[in-house]
């Protein structure tokens, strides 16, 4: 008898006749001989709905009655789903992330999970009963209500399935699973089988579509087995796994883009140690997060120093730096929020070298030109100008030939 | 400094500007001085909605599952109101039922609360915040939340008030307080300053649209004084209070009528022991509640009994006790939904004899007949013809001059 946990999300939940549905998918697969523990988002625009009033009423809304307020949504589908699952015959016991003692830390509305207490579902499981948890939320020490953040049933979802030793931990949406890069742009984009947690952490954007980043982290420190798969089909979607269990890995598993991103470039500044500090610190005080950074020494004396943040972090980031700056004695502040960052993946990376030039050589061929490189052990990313966006993520595509299945790194 | 418990009821909190508006006024009342909790229902149509959807999903919902859903209308409107109380400017914090411990029993959707730990409450309160708590909830000993049934918020407010030992309990509305008839009915209604315990229990029917008759036993056993007063308005309302402290009580203090009685006769019944148990066991085992029971000696050996019913329990009655007539012996069995129960109400009537002739004589002058009677020790109750409603409150309320203001007993 295998203990499986299923998470699905606000679409998968939208109505009360989808609602009947994933009840009865549920059912089936416990009359399959499984154990169903049952994670549900609030239904499809509540959690907006809610958020809209308390904007009405309160500027910056508290957190902590922020938390109480949101906290409702999942409440609210979950009893309804355990009446679903009744009305069709089987036993069910909803349970709040405070009765099943989903303990967190005290920050509201982005708290992290400390720990998990499995003793009531294990009772209710025993009993026969499908256990459905209202996703997304905790509790704290003081008995406050708390909340996961956006995407945060994924994490709730994995973390139970973590605690329990499920065998699997399933998470449904409204796609297949997890495709080479996104279909939208890229016509050959196909569904990728099997997927290493550090790779799918590495494809955030591509990712974050189907599956709350961090519930990847979590599940690859625990080494639960997502299946990340669609509620409206029963094809096998994706699954997210170790590396060692993915028999054939891809040189390269997938590309991805992010433009949300904006580019900030300090032109000639005095090169002396502590100058990095001297300008990020006064930016991440600003709670604005960098994500590349690049330094070319100019001559002796001077350096260029560019990075990228937030596309919405822009203009309060150009306003601190173009500050400091002047203070440091810097030339000029230029930016550039026209630009894209394209990525590829890919676990085969850590044996292969040349990756990364045959990638340069892709973009080259397109006249692309590259301003900004970067790469990690199984990540090589370029930010490029926006609009080649999807001329570069296909020509990529293309050459690693991510449209033929497994291709195995012996054939390379 | 005074504590003061109020309760604003759906219509009161019905959008976020109500609810802001609801803010300022507690605010207000704050700032003279008094510590305030505030207990909240769901937003006016809310629990119609979560019903709804629970009705479409099975059709006898579980009642665990029932209370877990809708116990999150009160929870979004203690978030919000908490987020305009600080908006507005002062401090405050929001408490579910399980959070406070409002314990209760394990009757789901009409559980009775057994009792309240004030603890956190008296905390939040000494540090100057305005506590406001979710109505209608509480938590059961298996940590599972429970509802008190409609009308549960008030009953919420006056346990707290008697938990705390409170000032004052208010129950703001939308109307401006008890009056001495339905004012619909009659234009010479006049809304009644101060009333007994004992006699807002017996104005039932008047009562419960404004006050929810179970609140008023509380109340009275733990001697909380209510004021029963409008949310759209300053004005004073109406106050229940002990007898003792109403200085001039009126013979009758208000006139009630129930449409929702019918009437069912058993003619020729054999007068025996224990034939009344035969008749009425049945009837209870179906869940069906008896309000009046009368029985005539017809002869030496046969009785006709008369009883009413709730008009909605009136055909599986009928059908039961149909069945029993036969059972029995009875001759026949006759019924009649077109009833009213017309009541009049008064403490003075302890001491003065007289008052049920003097309605009988009224109800004669203006022609209506009488089908039943019943007295109590404050009340006396008519069963007459439902056509003759109005008419029977008109005369009443004239005959006992209850639009003129606290005529004292002395002068009658």
């Amino acid at each position: 008898m295998a203990l499986i946990v299923q998470k699905y999300g606000g679409t998968s939940v939208g109505s009360t006749d989808k609602i009947k549905a994933v009840a009865r998918r549920v059912i089936e697969c416990q009359k399959q001989g499984n154990q169903m523990v049952v994670v549900l988002s609030a239904m499809a625009g509540e959690t907006d709905r809610l958020t809209a009033m308390a904007n009405d009423i309160q500027k910056i809304p508290n957190l902590r009655e922020m938390d109480m307020l949101l906290s409702t949504g999942e409440q609210v589908t979950i009893a309804l789903f355990a009446m679903a699952v009744k009305e069709a015959g089987s036993d069910a016991i909803s349970l709040l992330g405070d009765q099943v003692r989903i303990r967190t830390d005290r920050m509201h509305t982005r708290a992290r999970i400390r720990d998990i207490d499995t003793t009531l579902l294990k009772k209710h499981l025993d009993a026969g009963r499908i256990v459905t948890v209202a996703g997304f939320q905790g509790v704290d020490d003081d008995g406050d209500i708390t909340t996961l953040g956006r995407g945060g049933s994924d994490t709730t979802a994995v973390a139970l399935a973590a605690a329990l030793g499920a065998d699997a931990c399933e998470i449904f949406t409204d796609v297949e699973g997890v495709y080479t890069t996104d279909p939208n742009i890229c016509s050959q984009a196909r569904k990728i089988d099997h997927i290493s947690y550090d790779e799918m952490l590495e494809l955030a954007s591509l990712g974050a579509k189907v599956l709350d980043i961090r519930s990847v982290g979590l599940a690859k420190r625990y080494n639960v087995p997502v299946h990340v798969r669609s509620t409206f089909s029963d094809n096998e979607g994706t699954w997210v796994v170790e590396e060692d269990r993915i028999m054939e890995s891809m040189l390269v598993s997938g590309i991805t883009y992010n433009r949300n991103e904006a580019r900030i470039t300090i032109k000639k500044v005095p090169d002396q140690p502590g100058i990095a500090a001297k300008i990020f610190l006064p930016i991440s005080d600003a709670g604005i997060l960098v994500d590349m950074i690049i330094q070319n020494t100019r001559d002796s004396h001077l350096t260029d120093m560019t990075f990228t943040v937030m596309r919405n972090d822009y203009a309060r980031a150009m306003e601190i730096v173009k500050k400091v700056a002047e203070e440091i004695g810097a030339e000029s502040v230029t930016g550039d929020e026209s630009i894209v960052k394209v990525s590829i993946v890919g676990v085969g990376m850590r044996n292969h070298s040349g990756i990364a030039s045959t990638m340069f050589q892709i973009l080259a061929k397109e006249g692309i030109n590259m301003m900004m490189v970067s790469t990690s052990e199984i990540k090589v990313s370029c930010i490029i100008s926006e609009k080649y966006t999807e001329l570069a993520v296909r020509a990529l595509h293309d050459a690693f030939a991510l449209d033929k299945d497994n291709v195995p790194l012996e054939e390379e």
